[in-house]
């Protein structure tokens, strides 16, 4: 049969390949690399005129929204590279340690190769429903008597005993795929932003982003590099504070991470280029998660850090900036956060049906 | 302050910029019309080669998976020109009656026009949840004491008496906006497919494509039309049945539609490609969502009827036949069915926290 992406992919048309097939030259691949793809990428980038607006001087501010991958989440853009890569070597199944968007795209990519994903998380944890999507994909979810480290830990001795590829955030390749939203960003404006807010929590993506303007600015693709702002949750915020957060709390589980795998890094990124780490409390998320609702754009409560971060650094703001948010998830991903969040007074129970009922409520 | 798609769009890049910019020529608008998006289309046409492989014959089978719109189905491509129609006429507001991804359209659209947005439904029909992400756009909920057919009167008088804009599938700006999936599957291939398979509710979406696959065709942009194979659930099939189906019932709600708005015209689609109208059953569409889960895409129930209606039919598939299915919706949407259908023997609970225990689990 063919293969997923040579013979059946569209010959004559200009359909998005994927972001390995459109930036391949970027990427550690091969014409014998068995491509692994969901034609993952090619999200938009939507302006947001209203948050604009708010902090005036003329700039433009869009979101780069990743929730429209096909798994919900930017971790797509890593899992293709990482379960490709798994899939040259021989691999026969996919292990990580998560109870998030990580177990969605590594079930999806694996299964798609036709190998197996084992998600190992500790026993009560999580609700059944978090994990849904990752189980609809064929994910096998192991919940082990310990807690999340014993987990990771588990992931790791099991990947390095048996014919099982790790794809939590130490995998290498992650970061390859993933700063290819950075090229996406730039070939979308024309140039590099002079902005790029970003939530932080493991800090692969704002490191990934990074690697990808510069190897775009070598080329001369760009003739600026952005100044890498990267938000934490004030109860989440290692960066902040200078080291590891035991016990991190914030309502952006997907950045509740308090010993980020990429300190380092991300250290480095913020003296390249001239950036910033700095917290936004829960109740700043949540205020920018409705604010990016009102613009039309639904993202998870974490993608929202992006955003409120701007909205607090707006005086630092140059004036005539273009600035880049990155939303990081889908807001379908976490409904609970939306029911919560919406007002009573937006729905209107036991109406009589008839027109003059209905008018008064919409005000006629 | 800038409007929304004027100064705000990337200026010299690439980016998508909605599909009415992208397709303005094919669309009623003119250089003043205020163009109401959110980036909407461009949505991937993924190859989905086991179930290629499972009707044989060399075809190749594509799925558009209009999920990854922006709120998260293909309502959006209509909405995109229903709201910004409305606004250029100067509406206030818009008004639909629905539970399901009209509302989320209606209202994220509408929130972005900086209009309101009402939904009317029968009170006690329906669970918060499914409501989240209209309540998230602000979108005013009014349920009323009455049934879905006395909601929809309700809406039409509304739309008479009021300056609210209707925008339930009687709104033929709609259609204007849905063709542009046929554009973008015709674009994406380099030729219109010889099957277009498509879950069929209302029918707006079927006579939409092919609106859009005519257009095309008597441009030159393709040398072929589709035949365009219709399917509905068997519970809920007005046009297998040959008429008005009362009291629908099927897991996918998106297609419980007894009464199709648009039946006549979808009745020409059929007569006009050469189509068919079939029926599948709940449990077929249920194997399907989950062959798709097994090629690492999730959608909604009722998407999966494509696909269902493609398998039940591949004895009449032309050999090396190019088809593709029209998936219409994100399975974040539903997470409840995603949990039925996953099973117990896929998550391992109260699992000692040692190599040995999860080795053995994992098979080694």
């Amino acid at each position: 049969m063919n293969p997923p992406t040579a013979a059946n992919a569209p010959r004559s048309g200009t359909a998005w390949r994927g972001l390995i097939e459109e930036y391949r030259r970027y990427l550690p691949v091969t014409d014998s690399t068995p491509v692994v793809t969901l034609r993952e990428g090619n999200t938009p980038l939507i302006p947001v005129p209203t948050i604009a607006a708010e902090i005036g001087k003329g700039v433009r501010v869009f979101v780069k929204y990743d929730g429209l991958n096909p798994t919900g989440s930017f971790k797509d853009r890593g899992m293709t590279m990482a379960v490709t890569k798994a899939k040259e070597a021989g691999g026969e199944a996919v292990i990580c340690a998560s109870t998030g968007n990580t177990s969605a795209a590594a079930a999806a990519y694996a299964r798609r190769a036709g190998m197996r994903a084992y998600v190992l998380i500790p026993d009560g944890y999580v609700a059944l429903g978090k994990l849904a999507q990752a189980l609809m994909y064929g994910a096998e979810v192991i919940a082990i008597k310990g807690n999340f480290d014993r987990a990771l830990e588990l992931v790791k001795e099991s990947a390095e005993k048996y014919p099982v590829t790790l794809v939590n955030s130490l995998n290498p390749f992650r970061l390859q795929g993933q700063k290819t939203a950075a090229f996406e960003v730039t070939d979308g404006l024309g140039n590099a932003p002079d902005w790029l807010c970003i939530p932080v929590g493991n800090a692969g993506n704002i490191t990934a982003y990074w690697m990808g303007f510069n190897e775009y600015y070598q080329e001369g693709r760009c003739t600026k590099l952005p100044r890498m702002m990267g938000f934490q949750a004030a109860g989440s915020a290692p960066f902040v504070q200078g080291g590891i957060v035991k016990d991190p709390e914030t309502i952006a589980t997907a950045i509740r991470i308090g010993n980020p795998a990429n300190y380092d890094k991300a250290l480095k990124v913020r003296a390249e280029s001239n950036g910033e780490f700095n917290p936004v409390t829960d109740e700043e998320i949540l205020v920018a998660y409705q604010k990016l609702a009102a613009e039309g754009v639904f993202c998870e409560p974490a993608s929202a850090a992006s955003v409120a971060g701007l909205l607090k650094k707006k005086d630092a703001v140059p004036f005539g900036a273009t600035i880049v948010c990155v939303l990081t998830g889908n807001g379908l991903k976490d409904p609970d956060t939306a029911i919560k969040r919406s007002g009573d007074d937006q729905f209107y129970q036991g109406v009589e049906p008839d027109m003059a009922s209905v008018a008064k409520l919409m005000g006629f």
